[in-house]
């Protein structure tokens, strides 16, 4: 299969677009794979659409080998099943909503959970059906508060998800045992660097739930893994583990001090250094103090409206929003403000302790090694004052552990080996027991072997499609442009004949011909009045993995074989065919 | 490839759907392919999907091969360029529109001429470029007023769109004929029965247009073929041959006699016949009266408003509203109503004729048929009176001829051969040469070999991908299910056990092997507790062109091999693949 350059409906740029920032972003639009023609909607042009089937064809392929069943639902759907779960509303404003002519609410599909369990509760009814996977590779659409990034966050993606439905806590296991090894095979096979990583169900509740994040600097979520291999997780997804409870029989009682003007962790802990003030026996360190910070708790699940809280985590520590987010979903918070410490006599602000949060019957909700027993300096609800010697459990309860302090590297990774790292990376899928939110609230009911009706147990997994071709140029690049693995490449081989005469021009057609009979997919450079220059550039800048060039040692027999992103060869060009046939292969 | 119907996600039906009036939208609803999701729209369920990718397969090839390049625009599109052609608005009701978040008005793409040309624009600037031919295989929207039909007549679709851009009218002619070679290709190896109609280039303005209609009682369009052959029509684009005038000298004087009570053209050939009248020397017919209708012309191009005026048939044939349309645009009509009578005086109903029309200086319409010298009995603009022997071209002068009477059954084909034969159609594709209407409209300009600035012309063709699954259904179905042809089948075989015993099943599982090993794509109802006639009826209703069944006989080494709509053979069970081979090959 030959294309020719002087045909191909492409125009490579010189210039980066103005609105790019990241380099897929960048390389995708110069090199003429992708267009945009509205924010966070994008044209594929003929060498991305290439690309983006052959990223299809492999995820269908391994869904099919794991026994998936490809249907394919409208991305244009009806408000009623989406009222039914709520998500209607509860989606806000990145659902794309319409009206027909008739006036009939519409929506463009974001994800298809409703769809896809009415058609198993209309289709199937006995036990015997059952399990099912169910998969679609869509079009679809989420309106993005900030589209970003070209096809990497977009309004309209490809997505490729899939559900599958057990009558059994064990067949979800195995089904979702099963996606996660579909999607190692995936992603090896497009040939992303990536970890599986823990990761937390969120507002979709269920149990089990892992995402498989590619490595890159430009991405939007940070992950831990461990040095010692064995443990990848989103940090949201961390759980610090817990030290063993001290006694507290026998230990001194805490005391007020003046901490005159130590209204932040430096300042007490310089001024406990010059006071000589122990903790359990020990110089007192950042990491001994606690810090008490108030927020402000909305829970859906409450009638009241949102109310005061404290967050507790060692003094020596950051919170993460995010994690704390995580932990406390589906309910909400924000920093209290000024306004909630003028409103609160007992919010003195500086010295905020956690003693006068259990006094008003307020949650005080801490980072695990806040354990029992534990000793700390913490403000003692008073204008420049401490307690010094506040013991966890004695002088203060906490009410619910929460992951609330920032995760850094160096911190021991939590099945015991080895210490974290942290890294940036891109969300290429997510898999997730989903457990029976969807078939209870849409009413699934089947007949088990019993004969009584029972509800089926949902797995969920997603695959950002079209998302994938970012990913895989974010990590396969360099200045001068893409760099394909050979399975995703829009063309196996470009040939670019630089010399211009005749004969190199009909010898390049002889050698795109064998390449074709050979069965590689040919880009052919054969534009007459481009200079060698320009070609080579463009050459560099589209990535095929390999490139054939005819060039001043082609009078003599010879041809350069350059390896995109790595050697470059000379080659009889009598045996160029079979040696890239061979790369290709091996 | 073996799918196994005791894991496929399917459930036929035995009763048609309540809203179901044409074959195929009972027939791929009760098989299972589709299922209906909203008013309009529908989901691909897996055996559906399969055939539709293979419907899409066979135009891809053929796209390709005519060296077409496949992109993708989104379906999700921006205001602006469908604003500069004036479609945002002159589309109506039929456009899909939204808001995004931040109240930006987008559509969902009915079709994309803005998209192509802009792409061409954007990225092309030299005739050296050209010619190109781009194309796309996408989900289209179009909220039509009357959805129906399933899947023939959906708001969302799969469309083949593509669009060839030339530098010269020669070049727009071969690009033409290419598509049009293209199209029999496809339409060919689907196995459809069509014609190639002229048909008229409606709203979208161009010259050359051709409408591929498959032949379909349920057909919402009516053409005319040539009982002699080489030439078919869509009846809006059929042009009656018009007769040689006659000369006007020395023929007898028009003259105005009572008719009480003939006002219609009945009553008027009963007048004319009792009183002798004779017309060219012929006794009266309905062919020598005139029937003169009164309309009211809205011409956008004009901006006094709508106008009257007179159309003017032959007495014997009935008036086409859709060919009088077709005739007219972009102007549009209606009949004049009571009112208009009422407030023009020398309307007078059942008795108007040509000559008030011309003493008011209002248009006159006329079949061409009523060529100069033709004499006619027509109404005289009095109550009760008629002219008879009044001559077109002496007596009254016709401004325009149109197309504005019926077709019929047996009338002369315009080429002069045969006689003309009707029947109805469902469009299939359409091609025709736009010319440069888009170009001019987003001011594509291209510099030419002499170094000016020039403006391509465009080729405008479209397939209707989705609904060519259901015209392949209207065509090809019993009353017991569907007949899928070999090449778009969802699988080539269908094998069922009838026979329960476990021998005959392992021999099933045996030759489904054999299938798959050979190449072909096999159903296998190997479902243990459905018995023998369910089976057989849901192959019958599922339509795989070749149904192996393991039965009575099996046991005496024979299987018995039907051919779908056809004969039924028996075959020894080992040659039962080598067999199903040569008929799929054949």
């Amino acid at each position: 299969m030959i294309t020719r350059l002087s045909e191909l409906f492409l125009r490579t740029l010189r210039e980066d677009p103005a609105d790019a920032e990241v380099p897929s972003h960048r390389l995708l639009v110069r090199a003429g794979y992708v267009r945009r023609a509205a924010p966070g909607v994008y044209t594929w042009l003929p060498l991305g659409l290439r690309t983006l089937r052959k990223i299809e064809t492999i995820v269908r392929e391994e869904m099919d080998a794991m026994g998936a069943q490809e249907l394919l639902f409208p991305a244009l759907l009806p408000r009623e099943p989406y009222e039914a779960t709520n998500r209607w509303t509860e989606y806000g404003d990145d659902l794309f909503r319409l009206k027909d002519r008739k006036g009939a609410d519409m929506l463009l599909g974001p994800t298809h959970e409703e769809m896809f369990t009415t058609a198993v509760k209309n289709m199937f009814s006995s036990y015997k059906d059952f399990p099912v996977t169910l998969y679609q590779i869509q079009t679809k659409y989420r309106d993005e508060a900030r589209p970003r990034a070209g096809i990497l966050r977009g309004r309209e993606f490809v997505m490729k998800d899939s559900y599958s439905f057990d009558m059994t806590d064990e067949g979800l296991d195995e089904s979702y045992a099963k996606h996660r090894a579909a999607y190692q095979r995936i992603f090896d096979r497009v040939g992303i660097r990536y970890e599986i990583c823990k990761a937390t169900s969120g507002a979709m509740g269920g149990s089990a739930s892992e995402e498989f994040l590619a490595y890159s600097d430009n991405g939007e979520d940070t992950f831990v893994v461990s040095t010692a291999g064995g443990f990848a997780a989103n940090v949201e997804a961390v759980i610090t583990p817990a030290p063993d409870p001290l006694p507290i029989e026998g230990r001194p009682e805490a005391e007020v001090r003046d901490t005159p003007g130590a209204a932040t962790i430096e300042a007490l802990v310089e001024w406990a250094n010059e006071q000589g003030v122990l903790v359990d026996a020990h110089a007192a360190t950042a990491a001994d103090t606690l810090k008490c910070m108030v927020i402000k708790v909305d829970d859906p699940r409450e009638e009241d409206g949102p109310r005061l809280a404290a967050v507790l985590i060692p003094g020596d520590r950051e919170l993460d929003v995010k994690r704390l987010e995580a932990s406390l979903e589906p309910a909400t918070f924000e920093l209290a403000g000024e306004e909630d410490f003028a409103s609160h006599d007992f919010l003195v602000k500086g010295y905020v302790g956690p003693r006068s949060f259990n006094a008003h019957e307020l949650p005080v909700y801490a980072d695990p090694r806040v354990v029992e027993g534990t000793a700390w300096i913490a403000g003692a609800d008073e204008p420049e004052r401490h307690v010094v010697g506040l013991i966890a459990g004695r002088d203060f309860t906490v009410d619910r552990f929460v992951e609330a302090a920032e995760i850094r590297e160096g911190d021991p990774a939590p099945h015991g080996n080895g210490t974290l790292t942290r890294a940036r990376g891109i969300e290429l899928g997510h898999i997730f027991q989903l457990g029976r939110k969807y078939t209870e609230a849409m009413d699934v009911q089947i007949l088990d072997e019993g004969g009584k009706r029972a509800v089926p147990t949902m797995g969920s997994y997603g695959i950002g499609v079209s998302r994938m071709m970012a990913v895989v140029a974010e990590q396969r690049h360099d200045d001068k442009g893409l760099i394909w693995p050979v399975e995703i490449a829009p063309y196996q081989v470009h040939v670019a004949v630089a010399n211009k005469d005749a004969a190199a021009l009909e010898a390049g057609e002889r050698i795109v011909t064998e390449f074709s009979n050979a069965g590689l997919e040919v880009l052919f450079d054969d534009r007459p009045k481009v200079s060698p220059g320009v070609k080579f550039k463009d050459a560099e800048l589209l990535g095929m993995p390999f490139i054939v060039i005819l060039g001043r040692s082609f009078a003599d027999g010879i041809v350069e074989l350059r390896i995109r992103g790595g050697e470059t060869l000379e080659v009889p060009a009598g045996e160029v065919v079979a040696k890239v046939r061979e790369l290709v292969n091996s």
